[in-house]
């Protein structure tokens, strides 16, 4: 039998997140229903909701930051009991037979992964609904574990946040000693602070704002540069390894790629739209390269929660009510976060006083 | 005592390469003199010859493709010994003491290497004259060792077209089975489709021209995609691992970012300029990067000759009198050579009859 599930969400591109009921698909054998404690903010479910990548399907129910407790699970489930903390990101499903879903890179499945939220359901076609809602349903294989002990109220940016940042500082053998650094400090740039200072990396934050340079030092970042100074970022040319490039907006490539020493690399995680031009000698010169990342796979992302937990790493969160949500949009706006909105699920059927 | 050498080389931009005299050092002690019997002909003569890059200091008198024999050695020089057969390269001297120079990467050498030719000596400030000429005095590190039994009228190709494109297969480590596609077929990608057969890739050639495609195959390549061809190019989106882009002038790289797979690269090693926009989706979507390559350190060029020598690999070369320099400049801004010239340097002094 489907279940009545509540959440919220939003019915067009110019209205406010609200209260929304709808259905949970009865679990089919290998799925698992997870009554949600946690639901993190993330840029894309503000863009989702408004349409601003086009292709959203109403009523759009955002968030793939989840963090819950198992409540049933399917016949064939063995993976997950009920009574198990555990977490959804970003996919809820793949193909799992394809060469990307066999090497644990679901994301890259050659069917299309069904995202968590805004996309079609392989089965009955109907339009996932994320992580702002009391439960979800959703195939085993997808369901992470949360390694016992850890901080429930603060894990679930580590779904998307964290492995955006962790995927790339694993691809590129980020370790002791590298000299890392991070380009922008949002709700990915304070976590790629934490990951690499965690992996024994010497880590600069480069920043446009003094600021924040300061807070990314208590984040565990070593150095500061301030990148609107030219004379910081010339004294900084050829010193890096590695940098983890945050800028979600288009920008050009070229000031950050003459930091890099040679075979550096960066990674960009959040710019997928047109970049403006950029100098070819930048790359052939000291045998640079620039690359991207994009989330990570399901057995890659069960590492980065154990290896969160065995390193005690957390994000820094804003807990909030589910009522307080669109006001965290418009403040995700301006960027008054620091670094990331956590939904407090048992909010949700509780409006303020 | 200085040495009266006799080269070909050019006084302005707009004249073309005659018989030119100027004086070669006296031997340093750690100076290798050599006679030099054959030199290749690079894009970069010709652009350095017109000052097309700026900065060109005249007389030119270009070459960095050098094969000859030695004929005098410095009191210090332990490495080589008169009549053992050499070859020079790009670089010819470096600082020898900075951390690039110490790993083996002279030609990111912090002081700026010297270049073969049209660069100042370290020592004297006298304007380095480069291969096409009688005879040339190399520091002795710089001086490589031509493999017994190499045919040594195909080795000068190899200096300059054989490193870059070697280099960047080796730093990514192209090998059996990696698929490689080599983007452009000119004296660079004819080279970069003999390596990579040899290293044991499976070779594409993507071209413009159909039958520059027949050309690759006779060279080894497995495989030919036309690049203009829409239905091809859309076949063969993630099917690379590697990709060498020899594309010389400036192009749109997203149609190549397409064919790479998962965690697939390419390197850039002809464009130096300005590059117009990119998608930075195409780069994080399947975690792919784009780098570029930069000729080769010393240890590796050698290592590169020792490969070609067991591998038997050569350029495609056509071999010129000096006295028809000239003409095969014209020839090359029109493509018209398969796939490098190599002038007879015995014919230096011996005009056609």
């Amino acid at each position: 039998m489907p279940t009545q599930a509540i959440g919220w969400g939003t019915d067009a591109p110019d209205q406010p997140l609200k209260p929304i009921r709808f259905e949970r698909r009865d679990l089919r054998p290998n799925d698992v229903a997870i009554r949600i404690t946690h639901a993190g903010i993330c840029h894309s479910d503000l863009h989702t909701c408004r349409n601003d990548w086009r292709g959203s399907k109403y009523p759009v129910v955002p968030g793939h930051e989840i963090v819950g407790t198992v409540t049933a699970v399917g016949d064939e489930v063995t993976r997950h009991q009920v009574g198990d903390t555990v977490a959804v990101g970003c996919m809820v499903d793949s193909c799992m037979e394809c060469d990307q879903c066999l090497e644990g890179w679901e994301v890259f499945c050659r069917k299309g992964s069904v995202q968590t939220y805004n996309s079609a359901d392989y089965h009955d076609g109907t339009i996932t609904k994320g992580g702002y809602t009391d439960h979800i349903v959703v195939r085993d294989h997808f369901v992470l574990k949360v390694p016992d002990g850890m901080d429930v109220t603060r894990v679930a940016p580590l779904l998307c946040a964290g492995i955006t940042t962790y995927s790339p500082l694993r691809q590129y053998d980020v370790g002791t000693g590298t000299k890392v650094a991070v380009v922008g400090l949002g709700g990915l740039g304070h976590m790629g602070v934490k990951l690499a200072a965690a992996m024994g990396a010497h880590v600069t934050m480069i920043t446009t704002t003094p600021s924040k340079g300061e807070d990314a030092r208590e984040l565990g970042a070593h150095d500061v540069i301030i990148s609107t100074d030219k004379a910081q970022m010339k004294a900084a040319r050829t010193r890096f390894d590695f940098i983890l490039n945050t800028i979600p907006v288009s920008h050009p490539i070229d000031p950050y790629l003459q930091l890099l020493g040679r075979s550096g690399r960066m990674v960009i995680v959040g710019a997928l739209m047109e970049m403006p031009p950029f100098t070819g000698g930048n790359l052939i010169m000291w045998n640079r390269a620039v690359g991207g990342s994009a989330i990570g796979g399901i057995p890659e992302t069960q590492e980065m929660l154990d290896f969160c937990a065995a390193k005690d790493i957390y994000p820094e969160v804003e807990t909030i009510r589910m009522d307080e949500v669109n006001d965290a949009y418009e403040r995700l706006l301006r960027n008054d976060v620091r670094y990331r909105f956590v939904i407090d699920m048992s909010t949700l059927e509780q409006p303020a006083e």
